[in-house]
């Protein structure tokens, strides 16, 4: 496929150059990073971490979804994580639409109206951040004790802004 | 919390440096790619990647949920992505566990069975990526015609792999 001839010839030169064939499955910084699809987030970057140090987790908004929580549920019981960041960001596509809007959008596009999808959109969100630190904090399958972080990314000037933690119950 | 000191310092030093105020939302390379979460794993650096360039969406298997799927709705409904690749990988801990194991210790780390969560673990690898590649060509909330790449990525020697590919429907 032509479409992705950048792409392949990139992984060319990387795996050329590769040195990290050594590193193990368990996150070397015991840590989790939950955040979102936005192009603008390079988690590893922004929080100082190497490859073999986090988990990351990443989807349209950060949001804390089933998916998101079944994915920490094996970072905690299988693979070390003991520490947990989830990181909103400013200027977030899941804040920037509405429903009506994005099933319009989809609707035009394929033909076909959304009607029933959960897109866990945005509308205040300090509120959608609190509700998603709750999300991992009240988990039932994962161990109490465990720390979470609560980050907002400011994509215009660099910094992550700890807003709020909690402890696993 | 001083559990998250050495992310928070990093993240200063990030910030300090920071000369990427400009980006744009929209995927520059219109591109989303879906990986899993695992560590090893630096999507960016695997695929000749720069912040702004491509949606990332990531958890545990690199499996196409429900949860990526409305990511990618938005992806490209709603921020411009026209190609998507799905990379999976080598010795991913979605297939290094069963789910009677995963159970098991879930309920001794929290005292709660997950009996009704599903875990989306790999038994057969070529068949899950086969299934996830299907699940993105498929959904009615993508157009037709976008292409589609799988990938699997060598954690050992860094080769992303073009398997399979297909274009939406």
């Amino acid at each position: 496929m032509d479409d992705f001839d950048d792409l392949l010839s990139a992984n060319r030169r990387y795996a050329d150059g590769f040195d990290r064939g050594h590193l193990a499955a368990p996150p070397a910084r015991n840590l989790a990073v939950v955040t979102c699809m936005d192009a603008r987030i390079d988690p590893l970057a922004i929080l100082g971490l190497e490859p073999g140090d986090a988990h990351v987790m990443r989807n349209a908004g950060a949001r804390v979804t089933s998916d998101v929580l079944r994915s920490l549920v094996k970072s905690v019981n299988q693979l070390g994580v003991r520490r947990i960041v989830v990181m909103h960001h400013t200027d977030c596509g899941a804040a920037k639409i509405t429903l009506p809007a994005l099933r319009e959008a989809v609707t035009a596009a394929t033909g076909h109206d959304p009607a029933g999808v959960e897109f866990h959109l945005i509308g205040d969100p300090e509120e959608a951040l609190a509700a998603d630190v709750a999300a991992v904090r009240d988990h039932p399958y994962l161990p109490a004790g465990l720390p979470v972080l609560a980050l907002r990314y400011d994509v215009a000037t660099g910094v992550a802004e700890h807003l709020l933690d909690a402890t696993t119950a």
